[in-house]
């Protein structure tokens, strides 16, 4: 990783100018995060008209936002969400209006057991206007009457979706899903695009793909069940493993999230590189079955009409560290050396999946003799090499069941050595593949 | 569990009664047992017999014990069958004679080891007398001649079993079995049928019942065949899961033998509840697989023919407790409160199969809206309750494979929270009953 | 084992004669050591003319070695294969002349970590000579000019293999496979053909036999593929259980080696063994899964055509003692007691193979009256004996499905214990043999 350095440096730089964006689930704060995305790797826009029916849900209005402030009873101007954007309840409805102090309590929203930090709140379905503080701020307001400024719309128009399909010699696809609905937060949610969007870079670099990968940037839920509604029976039909990016900016170890199906090719994949590929240094990590009571996009993919394979890999997963969803989970609490680490985890994965393929065996009965093939030492001695061993594993094995992840766990051999002993014995014209 | 002072006392009223009964496979002792327990629940005789055959077997002829005890040299009296129904081996022939401490040794039964106890001995099948004793009082009976009476008679009638069926809205049964066709002790048997005849009356309180339930109350072994003869066909049709209730009235730690078919509705249900129900407290136990070498009725009803789903909850089962068969089996082995606690396990595990069912998801194509009906905060924020959680677990499993024992598993949801949300889907006409 | 002292002397006197043949995969020495066995066990000798194809390989010349040896610069004799026949790598081709240190070192062989050890080298398939000796004499070898004489020849003829087919009622067969291709090793491999000889002598020694054993001694590798191509469709057929004896001279725990299958029957009956035989007491052992990077014929046997069940039950495996391959593997690395115990192990699998067997309960519905059939004590008392334990087990589970391994695996039971009772259920007509 020689390049991660500058990676590091260049990923932080992207970090700086999506932070400040007010985003929501629609609006001029998502396009304006597309358009810096659109930098980094060539995103296509779909937009979805506002009221379009998807499944049983509606796309909503765009949202848009003036202004929003109070004044206190000294006439300060307090909780400006261009001060910082958390301060107002997300999609709220406009309001104007002088209130006493206790009036405006029931719109308030802070944390008593974390008094330094503001919460994330949103309200996508029900109408309602609101501020976030800290509990410190809220606990000095003096009494009196505040100046409630809420100068925001809801209007017709679109809900945007970012798309990018990276062709490989097959069409079989995985899927990479991120949102980018969640005003400044970093590690829920900007390191989930950031890591997305590094990710294709890396893999459009790659010479040779066998794969085609889908890459998908959206707002969290309606986001996903309008892609769906689009897209769904092609995914269903192409779709061979997906991953839902999300929490991957802290330097915690990594969690990985099952899909539904819980033994999909992507959790194999997924597993097997935290494993320790086929070796006994495994990633530090744990993995969790799946659960639909909370989560991400993953819920959508994996509800029992689609049930498609879509796991999520995370490092410190949502609701698992106190400063989740408020305005403490920010530069301090990631790292972008450890988003490189990310995105390589989620490189080695994807490429382990490259890699897997079953071949049959043409000589099933008894070994082949390796050696006036050149794929064996032909003088007898103790030592077995890797290469050796990694043939005979895949002439054993290749009898139409078992593919080079099976091999490789089976064998305790990575599966690169596996793949590449694989090439070798197709040209040896050992073993054919087969899929 | 506010009733349990009371009811505790009135399940040791009844064990009062029922303790002096001298109960064998048939006779009079068993009939006066059914009256006493048709005073707590409305019992149904079924009256077989003798000579009956039922498969291998033959229902045996009535016992008649009219009197039984010794006269030793001294002329004293010992061993009175009415003075402890144990001094007489169960079922045993006439005989009337004067014998030396020797001849008389061999009808002679104690335990060496448990030097205090009069072991409980039966010779159902091959026609014996005999006595048992401590070991204590037969190492100080004198030398000389010893009047013996065994004044007893078998005779032509008919072998006693009690039924009784709890109807519910389903047709689909629960059995639940258990016996009383021994002699004064506690645990084995008499904690059997008290605890199945109050677990009858609190199923019988409930307003509402799915499933219908079948009580029985049989001899062990001949009175389980005899049973089968009459019923089988229509319990392997029929039963959906079963129990046989025996060794409940200790307080040590639960014990559940599983079913033959180890799988089974009955035993998963058990084990559920056994298990914490969802949550993380369990209840102090031990799960064996099925053993047809050792145990009551279990091994008739899971005979390979049969293979019902039947399996036995207990506390400190059979030949694991030293005083197993003998009189130290007694009103001091056991307790009266931990019978009622048996008594709330069997009816939580029957309670978790009335609310077993399967749902279909309507709405299996993304996740429903549930704000929009109520039954999802609508406002975005950290804590997801358990509610909400219940819903989102059953909407993605209810696929036709998994059923709410399952569903609760996997969640960490009590049965009970599953089942109020699937009810409150089923009124938002999110999810449909299907099983 | 009264015979043992007996026993393991005669096995030592076998040894000595054997050990100082010079095997290779063909030739002379491979004839003596045949002659050799067929004094223990009457072996019929098949011979493959050179050059007949076996699937991908061919068989190749017999190697004649007439002598081999150098001169130093003193005029010393050294490294003389009459003195130790590891000294020539084994298939050696033939060379005279004379070369500097130099020259000669590199077709010199010797372990820099094990300096007193003289390594094992065999070229078959490359045309190469050289010599094998310690690294102490090695590093004390002079400068200057030696005079090298290797006069051997490799002359058309055939490849040995030895079959001995030991009749039983029934065709179903066991195979035992072990190798005479090593020249003096003592674990791998004298002990094997020594193992699998007197394994066959007891063998032959019962009264009954249900099965038939087919015992196969072949040179490693060639020899089974040579077999395989003249018997393999035949044993595809007829092979139940299969093992490759070696390795099981010294009196290390023992280590099992699965088949390919995992599961078969002889995997089953070996872990049986090892595990205990239903009783506490494990044998001391590890099992392995199979793997094909390194072994012996269980490879070419459980290659993916043939997927014969075959594995191995070995004491210390190869590769895992540093003595392995090496002229260290001698007298004294092994033990003929322990090669006593590797037969009655091995003796005691087949037993239990010629136990196993599926029955049918007659009377499954319920348990059928054993008092009036004298298989079961009519007093009820505590104590059960294992007896009536084991007939109780097998008509729960005699339902076409548990053999009784499996029955002696859940019962807790001995197999020799479940079979005498299943004799005794037969007797009764309350079990019939399916299977």
């Amino acid at each position: 990783m020689s390049s991660t350095p500058a990676l590091h440096e260049e990923i932080g730089a992207y970090f700086d100018r999506l932070w400040p964006l007010l985003r929501s689930i629609t609006g001029d704060g998502v396009r304006k995060t597309h358009d810096v995305l659109s930098e980094i790797i060539p995103l296509e826009r779909i937009e979805i008209p506002t009221g379009t029916e998807v499944f049983d849900w509606e796309v909503p209005k765009e949202w848009v936002v003036r202004d929003a402030y109070l004044i206190d009873p000294n006439g300060k101007r307090i909780l400006d969400v261009w001060e910082n954007n958390l301060h107002l309840v997300n999609y709220s409805v406009p309001y104007n209006g002088e209130l006493t102090l206790s009036e405006l309590d029931e719109h308030l929203y802070s944390v008593p057991n974390l008094r330094e930090a503001i919460p994330y709140v949103s309200s996508y379905y029900t109408p309602r206007w609101g501020f976030c503080l800290s509990q410190q701020q809220r606990d000095s307001l003096p009494d009196g009457r505040y100046q409630v400024v809420v100068d925001t719309e809801h209007v017709d128009g679109s809900m945007t979706l970012g798309e990018l399909v990276l062709p490989g010699q097959e069409q079989t696809e995985v899927l990479i899903s991120t949102y980018t609905c969640h005003p400044s937060m970093a590690n829920n949610e900007l390191s989930g695009p950031l890591v997305a969007a590094f990710l294709y870079r890396k893999l459009a670099e790659l010479e040779h793909r066998r794969l085609t990968y889908r890459f998908v940037f959206l707002p969290e839920t309606i986001g996903s069940l309008a892609y769906l509604a689009i897209r769904g029976d092609h995914l269903k039909e192409q779709m061979m493993a997906g991953y839902v990016v999300t929490c991957v900016g802290d330097d915690g170890p990594f969690t990985y999230k099952r899909s539904r199906l819980g033994t999909s090719l992507g959790d194999r994949a997924a597993e097997h590189v935290l494993d320790g590929d086929g070796g006994s240094v495994h990633v530090e990590s744990s993995v969790l079955d799946f659960f639909p009571n909370a989560g991400s996009d993953e819920r959508q993919y994996c509800s029992p009409g689609f049930n498609l394979p879509v796991g999520s890999l995370m490092r410190t997963m949502y609701a698992k560290y106190p400063e989740y969803h408020t305005s403490l989970d920010n530069r301090e609490f990631i790292s972008f050396p450890a988003m490189c680490e990310s995105v390589e985890i989620y490189f080695k994965i994807l490429i382990s999946l490259e890699m897997n393929r079953k071949y049959q065996n043409l000589y099933p009965y008894g070994e082949p003799q390796l050696g006036k093939r050149n794929l064996y030492s032909n003088l007898g001695i103790k030592n077995v090499d890797q290469e050796r061993s990694a043939i005979l594993w895949l002439l054993n094995l290749s009898d139409g069941v078992h593919d080079l992840l099976s091999i490789s766990s089976q064998s305790g051999i990575e599966i690169s050595v596996i793949h590449a002993a694989a090439q070798r014995c197709v040209e040896a014209k050992l073993l054919e593949a087969i899929q």
